[in-house]
């Protein structure tokens, strides 16, 4: 019989591929704690109407969905928001605004293969709901910057690109846009960095050739690369929304500068994001280089909770994935190396000394301390190799001879030195040269 | 329209449920740590046919199993076994031996629902891969006594009863029976406890009625609880490999004992576990009042890597689940409050201000410190009350006067003492003050 294999998509973890990525998970967390935000989790499944015609076309035709055994049409979630916006929607009433959650979490995409891809993969999502004001945004691209920078990454490692599709569609419609035309105009919008001009193909079969000037218009405004081109090209004096609008957008920038972070933002309409449900601004992160995928995206969606059932609540949020991360990380040898080693090693004489050292070996590890021993009888000398082999700083050797005197040894592997202890001051003397070595 | 609601048997996590989930995944990985076991995860989706007739009946009735969009059958994970078996098999040759691993991680079974069970949870695995003897199950059983009583539950809380499928193998084979029909008295034997006399019914439905004095010798057999008792039933004299037996149960009592956990263990024959794939000694943890479902349970299954398409390779483990061990830890008073606290809360003059303090914000969220501050402008009496309700225990607040004179306040909010702080030491000063106080 041929051996199982994994799914085509997903990954075995073998501990140093998980130690990799516990790393990135526990400095995300403690970052996104830092910054005041509360770790949430959720059901890896849900019913399946939860994401249709809410995440967009591309994510609905990737679904992992079937119906349960109780009829029940479900799917494995392939994004969190949709999950959070209905919890926060059904708690909004008893919880304390701004509502400030983070979670660390697993989704699937049936998606065709390639690096950095998988049809699992993981994400952090942080997420502010009951704040409509660009604060939420200062706070979330505040975070987004320092959860990548807390592994050594740099400005000149990675940006945030930052647009807005409020003012995307308040553009189109001043060009005379419909609804319908602004949606496939922002879907051109998203492909146009990858497809150039094929982008506009799905709006020309729909709704026929694009106005040579209104393309023009369109694909200057998608170049558009910092605040004063853009109040330019709006020209915001005679609309006091727009004004507003623009105060917003110098308030971001501002406030991000202030925290020394202007150096990793950067204005770029181009930006618009694939997901159906952006509201305002929208933002992405990306290697400088170039050459990886986005790193992560967020943005505002004010009408989410309430298009899922629950209370009008405005929201912003961003996510990271975990590939195209690592990717980079390694890259740029940001990846540590994770060791995992014994504290201390212990070395059995016989197996009447084994007898006698569980007491030791097991009272040392309820304390917390991480104990390695041979499972099976081994001479001396393969002990020590196998001590040494473990990591461990101390050897703890329960030989006939000192156990008779009540006594056991202790070797510090790297000074080489010895001495005894009695049996009654093991845990002590292990305690102080742990702490103290 | 109405709000989405989670699937029936899954479970939202809103941060204080997820706070004591992750109090008790902590306390497990720590303490599998501290016994040298590496940690793995691994794929939540797996081939339907990695447990097709290895997980036993009941579990295969109760998969989450769909065709993908590829066309091949997948199931939900119920379990870990399977999974670690087929990863350990596919890099055993690369492996240093014995394999001590274990993981923290999800499993999904369709159940009728019920109070300590849901369609999803989660549970803590630890396995010992290429230890034939019985020093697999001493380091296991005694993970698993410390996993539980790391919590401050003691032997009046539980107990780890203890059995061997072996054995019951050995003794209904000397009765007579053949391989089918061991089989079906295994399952009687594992639901006699719930079922009584009924757990013979399925056996009766397919070999006809039970020979009354071969029933009356499985109940004694079942109701065995002690060594001398399994010793005398086995009448294992002329058989030297049942006296080889006895003497490994002599052998993992002795060394249980001797780490101190005499009174957690008890002999129990009555206990041979549903799984189909145990081939050894098995072992379930029950609450000591008996009204909870079984905490824990394992055992070996020494076959199961070669049946899945890997090598020969002796293998023991067990899983903990999460929601029985919860219940009991409510049940004891001994969850923990898990209460989330700032650190610092920053209270903010007016608009120039929070331009102001951004830096230092930022500043203090990226050396880890948890920050919170208003994002909405906020009267002076409104931020200290928030500043209260945060948990933060000092207050850093930025005033126009003392932001003229270069200086920021710093209030003890227990000690209600004030000072001022020139603001490019107010980094140093938060620092000790937190380590200080």
């Amino acid at each position: 019989m041929p051996l199982f294999q994994p799914l085509p998509g997903f990954q075995d973890y073998l501990p140093e591929a998980l130690a990799r990525r516990n790393h990135v998970f526990r400095l995300w967390r403690q970052t996104a704690r830092a910054f005041g935000f509360a770790e949430y989790d959720a059901p890896v499944l849900e019913a399946l109407d939860l994401y249709k015609a809410k995440s967009g076309e591309e994510i609905e035709q990737q679904l992992f969905s079937f119906t349960d055994k109780g009829g029940r049409e479900v799917a494995l979630r392939p994004e969190m928001t949709p999950t959070v916006c209905r919890m926060v929607g059904a708690k909004a009433g008893s919880l304390k605004r701004p509502i400030k959650w983070f979670s660390v979490a697993e989704f699937f995409r049936y998606e065709r293969m390639q690096r950095g891809r998988g049809r699992s993969f993981f994400q952090l999502n942080a997420d502010i709901f009951g704040e409509p004001g660009v604060e939420a945004e200062i706070e979330l691209i505040a975070l987004l910057i320092q959860c990548l920078a807390a592994f050594g990454l740099t400005a000149e490692d990675f940006s945030v690109r930052l647009s807005d599709r409020n003012l995307w569609m308040h553009y189109l419609q001043g060009l005379g846009f419909d609804e319908p035309r602004v949606h496939a105009l922002l879907v051109a919008v998203d492909r146009h960095d990858k497809q150039g001009d094929a982008a506009f193909q799905a709006y020309t079969d729909q709704f026929g050739p694009l106005d040579p000037a209104a393309k023009a218009k369109v694909l200057a405004f998608l170049g558009i690369k910092g605040l004063d081109q853009l109040t330019a090209a709006l020209a915001p004096a005679g609309n006091p929304a727009l004004a507003a609008r623009l105060a917003d957008w110098r308030k971001l920038l501002d406030s991000l500068a202030a925290m020394g972070l202007a150096e990793y933002v950067a204005v770029d309409l181009g930006v618009v994001r694939g997901l159906a449900y952006y509201t305002g601004f929208v933002f992405e992160a990306f290697d400088r280089k170039g050459d990886l995928r986005a790193l992560a995206g967020g943005g505002r969606y004010d009408d989410l909770v309430q298009k899922l059932g629950g209370p009008d609540l405005p929201a912003t949020g961003f996510a990271i994935g975990d590939m195209t991360f690592e990717l980079l990380l390694e890259q740029r040898g940001l990846m540590p190396a994770l060791v995992r080693a014994a504290d201390l090693y212990v070395v059995l004489g016989g197996e009447a000394e084994r007898r006698a050292a569980f007491a030791d070996i097991h009272a040392l590890r309820a304390a917390g301390h991480r104990v390695e021993y041979p499972l099976r009888p081994l001479a001396f000398a393969k002990q020590f190799k196998a001590a040494l082999e473990s990591g461990a700083r101390l050897a703890l050797i329960y030989g006939a001879d000192e156990l008779a005197r009540g006594q056991v040894k202790l070797r510090d592997l790297a000074g080489r030195s010895e001495r005894e202890v009695p049996r009654d001051q093991v845990a002590a003397a292990v305690r102080d040269f742990l702490a103290g070595a």
